[in-house]
């Protein structure tokens, strides 16, 4: 990581935290702020959704997003689409308009052009790093997570509105090099994104398919609703020593229903910013300090 | 229903019982046992999973289908396949050979081919039933649950070991006339299907987006492990009260790490069956008596 590169990084942050923030200055849902914060990081070329989204194992870029509103548990994901812009604008279409919940394939990519859901050709979802990083894969023949110095490149937004409602939304272009169709926790309402107005919203990033085992997101909200947790008890618990005992390895970010803000992860870093109306500002990578 | 049909249709629920609790009597564990009641049902032409699964907006069949063990929370599933003859076997095979939890579409069938599943042509798959239903829902341009008379026909299973291991398997062939790649929560770990030796093992059956939208198998086990609740009030909760309260009408069964088993559901009916070492054994349909 060079100085550069850590201030691009950075730069990326604090638009996409900037963008949902202006929302909820100007008295908009947590559900449009997540939206914006998660459009701007999907539009920046250096994490792994959208324009910087991974390639597959052909060369592709097979996508996951979705988004949960908690004042009525309404939630929509597209899994495995390709060509996508905005997967998370996908995502919310799917939850607003088609009636189900989760949409997947060439399935998902119909639906979104009824709704005139952007497209874009592969050309737009090169990225030099991206493209290296399937090469090296492809070499060795291996499936690998988003980023090999262990921050993970999948995005997402949380957020609380002065209405009281939560919002999460995740989006992801999953493993560097996967075949068969894996869909990772990020497009899995209760895995990698879950929002619900007694508890928390929360957005996941890491190895999927411990997250998903661990049903992570849903979790938190339960050690808070049931055990009587706080938010960042429940989180040091999935974080630090369940998901750790598993092996899976990641992060999270939350906010719940009084606006507490967490973001633990067990990686070396984690790309995460934060913004509240009580004047904390924060745009971060590495452990600072320790958990 | 006629009595010929109620007959046709527990003679099925009976097969699968006797497949798996012969399992368990030799000693076999709770993941072969779960496998093989659900693939007796995937065979029967009268439950939507499998040979008698539903007709999608196109006239094919897009199965979904999950596995998961108890004793470390491993778990499989595999959504929106075509031509799998046992979707359950597909499932298990990801959990156990493939590194990831889910896979999606034509990549899970290449994986399936690799692991030589038994795919079926589209015949295989046609039921006079099933194509009749397509037919009127076609006709309308409705989308709709598998059973008009709202008896669900996902099929599940859950076993207790005599290792004390539990395990979960459903399959479903969705909802008729459905578009889009739409999936439900059948494949989805802790929202149809899940399993966790510390608290209990579930299958749902049901309009799977409100199932989705309530994670409601790790609901029930969250609700057990937190909230110290038995499972019959953990059951009685989600499917009475939290599910009824949201519109989503189904059901599920459940068994518990102590051996308690639990057939609540809020729709008319629910084809079940039940059998327990110590002489329980139940083939049902209708409420007797009512929750």
């Amino acid at each position: 990581m060079t100085p550069e590169l850590q201030a691009q990084y950075e730069g990326g942050l604090k638009a996409a935290l900037d963008a949902g923030y202006t929302v909820l200055e100007a008295g908009g849902s947590s559900l449009d702020a997540v939206e914006a914060a998660v459009l701007v990081m999907e539009d920046f070329p250096l994490f792994n959704a959208g324009k910087g989204a991974v390639f597959n194992n052909v060369g592709g870029h097979e996508m996951d997003a979705a988004i949960m509103f908690g004042l009525g548990l309404e939630a929509g994901a597209a899994c495995g689409v390709s060509h996508i812009k905005n997967p998370v604008k996908l995502a919310r279409a799917i939850m607003e308009h088609s009636g189900h919940v989760i949409l997947c394939g060439a399935g998902a990519e119909q639906f979104a052009k009824r709704q005139n859901i952007a497209f874009e050709d592969d050309a737009y979802f090169y990225t030099e790093q991206r493209y290296k990083q399937w090469q090296e894969a492809l070499k060795e023949d291996r499936v690998q997570l988003d980023h090999s110095d262990k921050k993970f490149g999948t995005v997402g937004a949380v957020a609380l509105d002065k209405e009281g409602n939560l919002a999460a939304a995740t989006s992801t272009g999953g493993m560097t090099n996967k075949k068969f169709g894996r869909v990772g926790d990020s497009p899995v309402p209760g895995a990698g994104t879950y929002a619900n107005n007694n508890t928390c919203a929360v957005s996941c990033t890491g190895h999927g398919e411990l997250f998903l085992r661990c049903v992570v997101a849903y979790d938190i909200s339960c050690l808070m609703e049931y055990k009587g947790l706080s938010l960042k008890d429940a989180c040091d618990i999935v974080v630090y020593d369940k998901l750790v005992k598993i092996g899976g390895e990641g992060g999270l970010i939350a906010i719940d229903k009084l606006g507490n803000i967490e973001m633990p992860f067990n990686s070396d870093g984690m790309y995460r910013a934060c913004r509240s109306s009580e004047g904390r500002m924060e745009v971060k990578i590495y452990k600072t300090p320790s958990p």
